[in-house]
């Protein structure tokens, strides 16, 4: 998977800086390279440039007072959204990477907004995964259980202006924007391995386009922003395998061949088997209910971002989990807001909805009894689900079968099958300007790479807009880095 | 971290086999070479062969109609035993080397005893880590739920006749073997690098002792035994961050300089996050009473394999663990099983106790009510803990740190700290013949790996004896498969 010159006797084509792979990682890097006086090309094996940002709902994760922020009444600072993501991103969260990403987060707001991302000043306060409005801010489980006993809760989820899922928008901006720096892109054409000198130095990469290869000579660097590998049953066997079989959020081109070029060249890579679990779930149902799992028990807070309720209930609860409600809650939500999901079953008593849900006798009784009797007094000690959101449930009861699926609006195709849409997390070891490290943790020479291709900011949790942003952030340092090399 | 052999301009040393780590998996290898013809060398970085394994219980899983076995009157099968190891090893066991493991187990007991291991033909009858007595028989979970459910329930801990740990008697022994077989070994020699021709192939390793460095040709093959990784903090928090800050189950010597070497050839790796964790919890204790998390609630079968409830407690519960007892439990296990444990608080109602321990308000006296109504009646309807160990608690009630320690017998230090001891599960990728595979697939010719340096048959889950279990049978089937070839 990687040649010497001795095998190249020319090089096809030649650039400053090659960029390998068109996501948001991708654009900005290229943004930035071509800014910083580079020719840049872009490869991409698609049609066309976006990559699984283009599908993605657009958050960017973003703090430590932005203008939006400001203008919803909240402050915040780089310290407070670093200790919100060491929590929430960890355990085993980049520490270094946090601490850069929350100091230049505010410039980074900046950085997209003058590129030309629109974010609407007004905040939607209820848990979602994505909004069914324009509001540019979200909360991302900040003003959730145990995230407020750790940092100041402050919103954090900026939304480009969209009628619906907005990373499309925010890509058509990041590329518009490379193009105008001056960036060119050839679609349809994968790179297949890279080329090295007899030390190891990256010197460009092979490519193949409609059965045809040629060669790519990078004069200052090469950037892989080819996103992760969910598409690569064989990669998640081996590193990932509790995300086979779920389905897969990608544009299809997340195959991991950024990761194993490097590897072929002696990359390191790290948290190879953590991943994000979406799952078919709510929030808005989920908050006014109870989540439990196959033993009746709540494992959640359920007003939290529902990313962490579909982490925990895949990786510990094995996607048997159930959201439990009566009629008051479900109707409180708007239809629209519903995602088409019915109820499973429903039953006058919990001991009769335990019993069709084949749920341990007694256990779904002993449960909403304990909850309902904390909710008449406002306060949940074990999960510490906000005040908001408690109210004794009263009969009959309903459950939600999570595995189900539901039909988000906009989307075509329904989250149906396992209930669990799921990407990874683990990828190539990087410096925070993104040289890319071998086992012994020297960087390899004229090589890069951000986006989900890299391990980023992230340990074992996620949060959304974290992609988005340390795709963007860490990929205009990685372009920034391989412009200035020479 | 590899070199060519035009940098070796001669080899100072040559041998048929080169065996890496004198282990339990290195010590078959180097005894199945030998018995094949092959000249044998292994070298070991310690001061004397032995390794992890000899510091271990001794336990090698090993089942379908053992003698052991039937003279325990215990029938079983290949098949029944390869599906108590899928599930029990799982998610995501490696179903073809279960298959042939338990094909070949009773053969594999034969090959241990006829080599000299002792096994006493008599059977230890409750959870325990590592039996008081010289029973060489022992349940690992296979008559605990859910796999009671899954597998005709045998008991395939095999358990060397020893005064304590069996571990050293085994490493004797096969040590002797290999010796009497004509290998020879050399200690306090590190291997530095694997040296490969121009194809790939590996021709032998660099190795350095007391400061001099050497080079040995291996010229029918390479056997890596070297151990995991749980030694090398870089590569933990790389690969398997959950396991940092505890207890170091090893010699020190599983440093993770195999699978580096192997990497610096272009070998791949799998499952390299997965981990085993023993807990300072006594299983005759945790039988006899309730083992809860810090929301006062069961998670966990009591009376399984106790490994199972290690894994649960860290990966799960983030160690956040108690064992609730009453009197009458304390005082049935003889002292010499209590491993010095002492009651952290005492406490006339479970209301008490649980605030004590600092459990949500009420939560432990409801866990305890539910449980003792249905251990009146001799059922478990949310664990399935056998009748056997189901009685309704009396008060006082008492509640065990876990991670306070525990002070097993014939050990030097206690299990303090963190309350957890691990080691690592993910290594090489080989066939089932201990060939190292590339990231592609494809054979490294010359290379082959068995025991902890690679990924056995385990998937995400563990059971005591299936170490020592898979690392002298792979370990013989690398030896055997690198000797065959000229």
């Amino acid at each position: 998977m990687s040649e010497i010159p001795e095998q190249v006797r020319a090089f096809d084509l030649e650039t400053d800086v090659l960029v390998l792979g068109y996501g948001c990682a991708g654009a900005a890097a290229a943004f930035e390279a071509a800014t910083g006086g580079a020719e840049v090309l872009v490869l991409d094996k698609a049609g066309g440039p976006g990559g699984a940002s283009a599908l993605s709902g657009g958050e960017v994760y973003l703090g430590g007072g932005t203008p939006i922020q400001r203008a919803c009444g909240f402050d915040d600072s780089p310290e407070q959204m670093a200790a919100f993501l060491r929590a929430a991103l960890g355990p085993d969260a980049d520490a270094e990477k946090i601490e850069l990403y929350c100091a230049d987060s505010v410039a980074h707001f900046h950085w997209l907004a003058d590129r030309g991302v629109p974010f609407t000043p007004s905040l939607w306060d209820a848990p979602a995964w994505v909004p069914p409005t324009d509001d540019g801010l979200m909360w991302l489980g900040e003003n959730s259980w145990p995230f407020t006993e750790l940092a100041t809760p402050a919103p954090r989820g900026h939304r480009p202006t969209a009628p619906d899922f907005g990373g499309k928008l925010l890509m058509d901006v990041l590329v518009a924007a490379a193009e105008s720096a001056g960036v060119t892109a050839q679609y349809d054409t994968a790179a297949t391995n890279l080329i090295v000198d007899d030390s190891g130095s990256v010197l460009g990469a092979r490519a193949r386009r409609y059965g045809q290869t040629f060669t790519v000579r990078a004069r200052r660097g090469l950037v892989l922003t080819t996103g992760g590998f969910v598409d690569n049953d064989q990669m998640l066997a081996a590193h990932a395998p509790r995300l086979l079989g779920h389905t897969k959020v990608s544009a299809g081109t997340d195959d991991g061949s950024g990761i194993r070029m490097a590897q072929a060249v002696g990359a390191a890579v790290r948290h190879m088997s953590t991943g994000q679990a979406g799952i078919a779930l709510v929030p808005g149902l989920a908050a006014r209910g109870l989540v439990v799992n196959g033993r009746g028990e709540r494992f959640v807070t359920e007003d939290t971002y529902p990313g962490r309720i579909g982490q925990a209930a895949l990786f510990d609860q094995d996607m048997d989990v159930w959201v439990i409600l009566d009629e008051q809650a479900f109707e409180e939500l708007p239809e629209a807001e519903r995602w088409g999901v019915r109820p499973a079953h429903v039953a006058e008593t919990a001991g009769e909805l335990g019993d069709l849900l084949g749920l341990p006798p007694g256990a779904l009784t002993a449960t909403l009894t304990r909850y309902n009797e904390f909710a008449a007094h406002g306060t949940d000690p074990d999960f510490h689900k906000a005040p908001r959101w408690l109210r004794p449930l009263a009969p009959p009861f309903a459950a939600i079968d999570v595995k189900a699926g539901v039909r988000p609006p906009g989307r075509g195709s329904a989250r149906r099958g396992t209930g669990a849409s799921v990407f990874t997390l683990g990828g190539l070891h990087t410096t925070v300007d993104g040289a890319v490290l071998d086992r012994t943790g020297t960087p390899i020479t004229g090589l890069y790479a951000a986006g989900r291709a890299a391990s980023g900011l992230h340990g074992a949790g996620y949060i959304s807009g974290t992609s988005l942003g340390d795709g963007t952030y860490f990929g205009r340092r990685a372009g920034t880095a391989a412009a200035r090399r020479s």
